[in-house]
């Protein structure tokens, strides 16, 4: 029988895909990782701009819900967050936490930019000098301003427990969670540096990673090691 | 009187404000632009996180709609486009028209490191060199590529007319006049040569041009001329 949900992402790396992943597996929803299964990268092309597609995307991850098909990443979460109950339900609330998911995305970017700061279309040996100039300014700036900012937003809100956005988790904490995951395995030194100034967001992915699903999850095959494929990279040379 | 909607933004650039002025102008709303008001800078800066601020953003634009705030350009154009009728109302429509802005979104931010390569906290002339690659990378393969996904969109567009999303005008249209006008401006040479490429693109951004409250808007002092400090910035020696 076919699962409700569909994802098409690369297969071989958590990438921008992952913040879809945790959200699915956190609402608990079947799902299947197209381009994971057998022969799936031929479907997960045609998803992106078959001839069949109204809705053509420019780069995945896109989901798939019966007729409907979605891209870009933060839509893709605000449209699981008003379905299974990972975002406030009120406009208000739904737009706050939207606006918080662009802002991960945004450093999201910028991290991917740390090893391709001239081209995606070069090989990072390509670009390393750059790439270290880049990936300074990010520890050095740009890590400290957006970490700053959102442990801003943890402080500030009046609802109960650590949560980002009101009293209940949102699809921006599992969000939140990945970022701090990322960032500690591509740039160790620095978040170890970082990290005692930011004891909300600590605790906010201490509290993700022992959610049940998301321990599991955690635990599972379905869950890619992060690697030098993907966003988050570990180039030790970037920190020095 | 208090005009229904305040836009805080920096004076003197269109900058990703300006995708925000364009839906509000053409849904014909009242709104002020506070920072280029008398002693608006400090409004402005207010807005992002003053102690008064539930919802702190990471940057601007910000748009005051009462008592609600919204940061993320993307997010503000999901808020305009549901009140003011510039987008779908059905959630299938509504999730495509964000979708398309957040690709959007995805090329102006390119368009921005095209300039800014290394960091932002440094001047133009301090990563010139790196500038210059990446954007001969930026005009001979990421325009294209961005171009002729937007352009493949509005060939399977089955509505009528000549619009993005549907059989009619959304915040979409509004965003493709304003990235075709700032890469007109900022690499005049590179889409000189592209454009016979992208007819539909061309005619949309002429329609836009001519809507009779864009065409009053552009004609105003509200319309802040593109200069070089903003995102799209004309740099010759980048198109050499």
């Amino acid at each position: 029988m076919t699962k409700p949900y569909q994802l098409y992402y690369w297969p071989g790396i958590q990438g921008r895909g992952e913040f879809v992943r945790l959200a699915l597996e956190e609402a608990g929803v079947p799902y299947e990782d197209v381009a994971r299964l057998k022969k799936g990268m031929p479907a997960m092309m045609a998803s992106l701009d078959g001839d069949a597609v109204d809705h053509p995307s420019f780069a995945p991850p896109v989901l798939r819900a019966g007729e409907l098909l979605i891209g870009q990443t933060a839509n893709i979460l605000l449209f699981i967050g008003a379905h299974h109950g990972l975002a406030p339900r009120a406009e208000q609330g739904r737009l706050w936490a939207h606006q918080l998911q662009l802002t991960v995305a945004d450093i999201v970017n910028e991290a991917h930019d740390t090893h391709h700061p001239i081209s995606t279309n070069l090989y990072y040996e390509d670009q390393k000098k750059e790439a270290r100039a880049r990936a300074r300014d990010f520890t050095a700036q740009r890590i400290p301003k957006f970490l700053d900012y959102f442990e801003g937003v943890l402080q500030r809100n009046p609802g109960r427990g650590s949560y980002m956005v009101g009293s209940r988790l949102s699809y921006v904490d599992l969000s939140l969670f990945q970022l701090m995951e990322g960032l500690r395995y591509a740039f160790p030194k620095a978040m170890a540096q970082l990290e005692p100034s930011y004891p909300g967001l600590v605790a906010l992915h201490a509290m993700v990673q022992a959610r049940p699903r998301i321990a599991a999850y955690l635990a599972s095959k379905r869950r890619i090691p992060f690697n030098e494929d993907g966003i988050f990279r570990h180039y030790p040379e970037l920190e020095k």
